[in-house]
């Protein structure tokens, strides 16, 4: 008898807003699975984030079948994994980590290979000899990996912290070569955007909290793509200032789905139907992600 | 917004065959809950049954909403809980436990109230001043519990183990009063069962791995009814010799059924449709409770 029940879960800080209970409950809904994702909230259950190892042995007894890790787990699970896909292991980060039959525990990154679907279905054209990418955190790290991976020619990494630039910067030529990424102070975006083919935007601004645009409108121009990293809102003021100017653009929707289609189908073994996913986060975007 | 998901399991040893998952999540599918029914099954990993205390605190860490609890944990999950429901207090055992929204546990008997309410059912007329009990052990405790709630005179305890036989009839005397419990061996079974109202049988005899009979057919008469705890198969051997000579009869199922309707109640707060269930039970047992 195929396996038809699947339980699931969250691991993170703040994560009561999440949509990815309601993503992946919705898609397992139309393919007849019983499927249950569960938050697991460290601040609620008043823990710190190095109790990740512990709800990890917790879930894995329990018989879930895998987990969703994120800030500020994302580092801290990985010494407590038997196994690391590659894209976790070269990101040093995992989102995703899957239980097999006996136990083991396998961690992945699907926001790496999310960002990198999201970003081939919706500008499957777009040059990438050369990217600016604003922002490196861990939502930076993740998508200078995709971009790199899809081959981008050099990514220009900006952040309003300069050694996380550069220390994200010299990981990326560690792992991708010599020349495939350099690190700028954000007074150099003018110089930097005049002669870039794209933009990857991997900072908060333009969420509900944190509102408004992550560069002077000035230096947008037609010639550029922009791809968008926030999600909530899905219309964000970078991405509508953008399209009026006639750039082609890349809503964070698609890297939302994709991660967390990528994560069902490692727990599932089950292809997601991802055009259903899309339209999924625009309906939970719209209804649950206005500012409050 | 109704909560409409819910995640409960067993935790015990050697549960694999268990019909509670479908008798649960049947009844959950019908009303439109989200509803997971895990086995936590203490043989397969490979901890011994004082873990309890384990898996009831990673179970309450990780959101589960309910366990029910079955042997050998059902004694020794009670130093864990936060309070005990008066049944379950009385009968010194806990088969469901129920967190609340702080994640306090509080442990209940179903096998008392669902024995009580199968009783209740099935044999609304039958007289309860005499009966004779087969078998003393934790089956046995929780339905002499419920036959003596439900106003029964006196009760005789017969198991092989005489000392196991004492020690339930004095449990039972000292909560229910002097007088309505007393013990016996085997051997005195001629007499008791000419004068007893009915039989409650507790023993294993009649399950599949334990085919036969638990007494001398020719001690039934058709003035006694026949309750039986055994539902795998429905129809004992036991079931059959007394429905041919005439008695009134009660099979297991409807304790089984009952009990995971009252456990379903306690976990969501909604009304179970119990006679919906047992015509589950009917199916499950038939599909799934077959000699192997």
């Amino acid at each position: 008898m195929a396996k038809d029940s699947y339980l699931v879960g969250l691991i993170g800080s703040g994560i009561g807003p999440s949509l990815s209970p309601a993503l992946h409950e919705r898609e397992a809904g139309r393919q007849g699975l019983r499927y249950l994702y569960r938050l697991i909230d460290i601040d609620r259950l008043g823990v710190r984030p190095e109790a990740v190892g512990d709800l990890l042995g917790a879930a894995r007894v329990l018989g879930f079948d895998g987990l969703n890790i994120t800030h500020p787990c994302k580092q801290l699970v990985i010494e407590h994994l038997d196994a690391l896909a590659p894209q976790a292991e070269a990101l040093g980060a995992v989102n995703t980590v899957v239980f097999d039959d006996t136990g083991r525990a396998t961690g992945h990154n699907t926001d790496v290979t999310g960002f990198a679907a999201s970003f081939a279905r919706g500008l499957p054209d777009a040059p990438l000899e050369r990217i600016v990418q604003l922002g490196a955190g861990g939502a930076g790290a993740a998508v200078a990996h995709a971009t790199l991976t899809l081959g981008a020619g050099r990514i220009t990494v900006v952040d309003a912290l300069p050694e996380r630039a550069a220390a994200l910067a010299g990981q990326l030529e560690r792992h991708f070569g010599d020349g495939r990424a350099d690190h700028a102070t954000p007074d150099r975006l003018p110089g930097l955007l005049t002669t870039a083919d794209g933009v990857v935007h991997a900072t908060p601004t333009g969420m509900a909290a944190h509102p408004g645009l992550p560069l002077p409108a000035g230096l947008l121009h037609p010639g550029l793509w922009i791809a968008e990293v926030v999600y909530r809102p899905l219309e964000t003021e970078l991405l509508r200032t953008a399209r009026a100017l006639g750039c082609a653009t890349l809503d964070g929707g698609g890297m939302a789905v994709f991660q967390a289609a990528d994560a069902f189908r490692l727990f599932t073994g089950r292809e997601p139907d991802a055009v259903r996913m899309l339209a999924d986060i625009t309906d939970l975007t719209g209804a649950l992600g206005a500012p409050k």
